[in-house]
């Protein structure tokens, strides 16, 4: 199979002659007809119409076979997740998905798989219609597997949730739980046992992020900073403690609520407690989260709430934007311990 | 060094503090201080503002060592070529450079090799600047080289060149010459002989082509429909015609001028003229030229002459665009060969 049938056939849906390049699945809707593309697959470049006021949110994000995902790792899931952790990166931003490009390097055997190349698609595209995002381009070339995604979202001029925007006195939040994808991955490596179950169930948040796009938006206007958590919490805050110029205070027993929602109510609970050091260690450090860390001034606590209630996601408050930088772990006795201690993930390191 | 000092240290531009991440070179521009740019590198996303009245054009390009590019090629001209190679799909739709993302694969031994990473970042920020295409955001991973560049434009609404917009009776035309980074290929794969001279400057349009933006931008309400050269005339040129739903004769003999102009500029004509039907092979299915192969009503040759001598780049006249689907090489005689007995490139050919 050539590189455009591959296109026509795997990625390029309804917009060619049907006995060319079948669709996917039937439902699956038309990039063109997508507000805002105006010319998807198929020349040189797509074309979008920006909506009047929007500004164009735009992030890229890639993923290699044996550092980012395992080459057994289910077609449909990773899909999912080489846009997911995309569409994260608008969540972060408060920003609604447009449209996406997708690069694709394939070893031959891949792109001759054809049971591998439909469920790789039917993930990304299941995924991609939920949040009306369109595939308008692309690339595929014989390769190491490798799946660059850079997506395009918008959002109205100056409502952008940007990282620089913290200020002291501001309280930290976090939404869903923290871990979870550390969790599976231990498993998955050998060096943790958890029951079938438990296991399927963090692998899935491993596996399948939800991009948390309902509460981004939602947030427009409350929270003054976020960003996604893809390489774990206390590196991640650093980021927006930098941008801000200005430092934290992280709450160990709040940290421990973030990191045990889910635990509790999926039946987790043993496995998190076992070890609450370690437990810890994995709320603040375990990367691959892709929740949102934000911040907002006290007095939107039931803004900041309401935002999670009307998007169904939990939010947790963590801590407190202090003036001086540095960024802290505080214990219920008072006493603190620089966030330093926890590394987060580094693709060199 | 680290995922973000690697960010900080290559590509990462005066927006940083000077001691943390020194700009490759003084004299290279802000991201956040051009038009349209709102945010660039160091957030979830970076932030457009699009101008009234404009579309965005998006295209994406990924190379892959040893498949695109040797492993020991100079890495200035690598930057340049996977910024290029991108630029040259905006020029193909009339767009103007706005912005870029890029992702970026490297082995931990590129990583560490600074001579390499600072070639790669120059050759890349010179032709950025050339045309005023800020680097914005984009995700750097350990993996096997792999290079994805995302790029974005803009156009007046309703201008772009699109590859549907051809009709018969339209004149073909191409841009620049063709073949002539198929003739380095071969040489530089010991399949052919040149002497030193004449290797490096076939060697530059390999390596190094040149994004014929000027033309692109002079051709809009000229050309009918427009694509840029990367698999070969032969191939290439189909994408248009099944587009547009029209045939076209190409004229052997213009070929042959278009596949010898540069060729007699700079001395060639004797590698050129050793074998006519080699040539001729080399012209019509040679990739990676990065021309533009157009289309346009007779009424506008004067027109597209201009927009040639006002943009600096030669252009020439082809062929045909007929009623009857198919594609077909005359020659002086009359005679007729079909296009397809001439193979473009396929990556998984």
């Amino acid at each position: 199979m050539g590189e455009f049938d591959l296109i026509a056939r795997y990625f390029k849906r309804n917009t060619a002659p049907a006995q060319a390049a079948p669709a996917p699945a039937a439902s699956l809707s038309i990039a063109k007809d997508t507000p805002g593309v105006a010319l998807g697959i198929g020349d040189d470049c797509a074309l979008l119409t920006p909506a009047p006021g929007q500004q164009l949110a735009i992030s890229t994000d890639m993923l290699v076979e044996g550092r980012h995902f395992f080459a057994d790792v289910d077609p449909a899931a990773l899909g999912h997740k080489a846009l997911a952790v995309n569409l994260s990166d608008l969540a972060a931003m408060g920003a609604q998905p447009l449209a996406f490009t997708l690069a694709l390097a394939l070893p031959p055997a891949r792109a001759g798989d054809d049971a591998w190349m439909s469920g790789f698609a039917r993930g990304l595209f299941a995924l991609a219609d939920e949040h009306r995002c369109a595939l308008v381009g692309g690339d595929t070339t014989a390769g190491p597997l490798n799946i660059s995604i850079t997506v395009l979202g918008q959002v109205p001029a100056g409502q952008a949730l940007r990282r620089d925007g913290a200020r002291a006195g501001d309280d930290i939040w976090v939404s869903g739980t923290l871990g979870d994808a550390r969790l599976a991955l231990l498993a998955l490596q050998g060096q943790l046992a958890l029951p079938p179950d438990q296991l399927a169930t963090l692998r899935q948040r491993l596996e399948q992020p939800t991009p948390r796009l309902a509460l981004g938006t939602a947030l427009r206007g409350a929270a003054t900073s976020a960003i996604d958590l893809s390489d774990g919490l206390a590196g991640d805050l650093r980021h927006i403690l930098n941008a801000s110029g200005v430092g934290a205070v992280l709450d160990a027993k709040a940290l421990r609520t973030a990191g045990a929602t889910a635990a509790t109510a999926t039946g987790l609970a043993h496995a998190r407690s076992a070890d609450a050091g370690q437990d810890l260690q994995h709320t603040l450090t375990g990367g691959d989260d892709y929740e949102l860390l934000f911040t907002a001034a006290p007095a939107q606590r039931e803004a900041v709430r309401a935002a999670g209630a009307a998007s169904a996601t939990p939010v947790t408050r963590i801590g407190r934007i202090e003036p001086a930088q540095g960024a802290w772990l505080q214990d219920a006795q008072g006493g603190r311990q620089p966030l330093s201690d926890f590394r987060s993930f580094d693709h060199f390191a």
